[in-house]
């Protein structure tokens, strides 16, 4: 591993935050976790330590990970599902809280509604925080354990075409995902209705690096045209008119037609959970990875843990 | 231990799915792992290992004994206590959380509110899937735990005069045991309101089996003439007409004066929580089992995780 | 360690129930613990042993505290952190419940709304039960850590002067705090509102031990006259009337203009959450004690959980 990269101490809050030096010892980290872990169900590296996970915002699959991520270290975990249970319901300050649960926990993983919360949760803390999602904002080791699976579906990370497709609007999955990304080269294809466009902010950003970037309603053109598809959910709850949600919601679908239809291997991800943008009956398909997905965002989070406690 | 009974890896969805030798086999388990606590506060059975409790439906009782049974086995968890904070609320299926929780534990306990959705899980899971009570289905460990627990408190199992009592209709509890005793030739007697009537179709599969059943709607019936009366409470939450509900809450009643009106010991059993159908008063009486049977249920639980988990 | 306390068994009700011994005792613990954790993230003393936290009131802070405590040295959690996912919602009383959950775990921790419900549950429980607030009731490990922070801060117990101030009716912090502080030769100034008076009764009570009490509605008395003050939040949750507590809320602030006006050092204390009656930028003042009482807090619990576990 290379011996200038050091998150000791760091906070994970952002895509963008990340050197590619850093991202390529954070993959090599998780990789050398899983490989630990072929033979063995736990490991002691995080022994003793003790990880907050604070969820202000409801999320079952992002939660376990880390808390599975910790107990496969070794470490304990305290726990706030919810925000019903919590101080917020006294009219607490996501700062104050963060603070508070500082002075328990030696790292702390913070999920809230609004953007820029887990920014002030970590200016507040003297313990590492990792941003677990801030509303629509960032989702940081998210777009990480999605680029360690393109890696390993893929065999490199360089020289990619890529497609997103859906709510790239409101997916702080995929606006992560892309700074992340753009580190290599690729070339993007965005997928998605009119009203759930990539933000231009993101877009004028990566053009300003020199990436390929371009928009389509149509994701025909994504299964011809790119080695990748990032498929999203619509998510019902960023909207506020529930009329546009239902004009929206069953704009792409990923079924066994559009598979047989598939001139060459397609690795489709996913963040999940999914809803009918991606039918059961393509989970057999060699190139869908989404669940496998899954289980390497707990090694990438194992990586993140360890590093930033300062133990690889 | 028998060496014909192996449990590695398998789900433990019915009450229907155990033969003699495998029930024989877990009591084995359970009744060493209670002595082996008898001195230590717990044991390394499953160091290293992940619990993950996925409750869709609230249960302080069965999430915890569960999670106890883990932390005394040294195992770890990880827990989702209600489906408020979980990934159903976007709309995901049993399947996808089942197969999602598949990539982080080594072993799922899921509760929900609908019949079938335990074995829906577990067809999605590859690891060992335990139901925890699946609506008005199946909960097959607390069947388990029952007869553990009737063993040890009238010392057999064989020939038992056993009454069932209170909601035997949407009792999954009730449905569960009576498939497990019927391996032990008992006598069965049935008392519930009419309404609340065990359903036909497991009367008839008992008697199929050459198993005596009766059915009165006169607990004092069941005073005289059995072992034990298993008492369940009428719930409150599986009725959608409240007046109904109203007419049969108070059907049951063993209280002080019940108990001063028998002329031999009777064990009595109860899943609790209970609401007014038994006395506190009751409590102190040296037949009253049900927390005995509560602990119990520690050490049956502890007894399935190893198993399932190939560590007896 | 004085050899005449021993707590082992012992449930943690009320703040009355300390002799002075005990309480030098428990901080001395605390203080011991404390050290041992300079150097180490965690200790061995409660490995295999088993805390339940039982909230049927939501805390984040005091929760999590507790699970924090029990993580340190070395014990495994289960939690209930809401009383939505409980058997409570079927109807089951708090001494049913602390039965129940008497057989699974070492030792249960106990937040209810209802006053005395704490003592119900240890009165059912045959494990040490410690009261994490029974609703308008007693909080008094909250009282021993505000102990521990004020001699850690001050140097001393005996013989000071102590402000406590805002909502002093229904603020069970308090009346666990002057409960525990009475044997230490105080001067009391309560200063409140006066619809939000400290109990006649307790005052008396005061009294008649020979503790200097006196009241006032001005905070500034506090500022010139006291060692010490003890900020509470108005609590919206405990009034009925929402107009009397919009009257109430904004009457006690302390800002950077109160702090500026200081002519010497005060020590300030806070159970948090905090709204808006200390700003923020006072929590950079050298006295500004309250985040510190936080992290003592984990040290006092460890400190109790070892007594009463028989481990110190």
């Amino acid at each position: 591993m290379s011996g200038k990269v050091d998150l000791k101490g760091k906070d994970i809050l952002h895509g963008n935050q990340f050197s590619k030096e850093e991202v390529v010892a954070i993959l090599n980290v998780a990789s050398e976790l899983e490989n630990e872990l072929k033979n063995r169900n736990s490991l002691d590296i995080l022994k003793g330590k003790l990880l907050a996970t604070l969820f202000f915002e409801p999320s079952t699959r992002t939660r376990l990970s880390f808390e599975a991520a910790m107990a496969r270290l070794g470490g304990s975990v305290i726990s706030m599902a919810s925000a019903e249970s919590s101080s917020a319901a006294k009219g607490e300050t996501v700062a104050d809280t963060a603070r508070t649960v500082d002075q328990y926990a030696d790292v702390i993983v913070i999920r809230h509604p609004r953007i820029g919360s887990a920014k002030e949760a970590a200016d507040a803390a003297t313990v590492p925080v990792l941003n677990a999602g801030d509303g629509a904002g960032q989702h940081p080791t998210q777009a990480l354990l999605d680029i360690y699976t393109i890696q390993k579906e893929i065999g490199r990370l360089d020289n990619l075409n890529i497609a997103l497709v859906g709510d790239l609007k409101n997916g702080r999955t995929v606006h992560a995902l892309v700074e992340v990304l753009s580190l290599y080269k690729p070339k993007f294809l965005f997928v998605s209705p009119a009203v759930l466009r990539m933000p231009e902010e993101i877009i004028l950003n990566l053009r300003n690096k020199g990436i390929d970037v371009s928009e389509t309603e149509d994701l025909k053109k994504a299964s011809s045209e790119c080695d990748l598809i990032y498929m999203t959910r619509i998510q019902k709850e960023r909207f506020s008119d529930m009329s546009e949600y239902e004009r929206v919601k069953g704009f792409y679908v990923i079924n066994d037609d559009f598979i047989r239809g598939l001139t060459k291997k397609l690795v489709i991800l996913h963040p999940l959970p999914r809803v009918d943008e991606i039918s059961t009956g393509v989970d057999s398909y060699a190139g869908a990875a989404y669940f496998r997905q899954v289980r390497n965002g707990v090694f990438v989070r194992m990586a993140l843990l360890s590093m930033v406690l300062g133990k690889r």
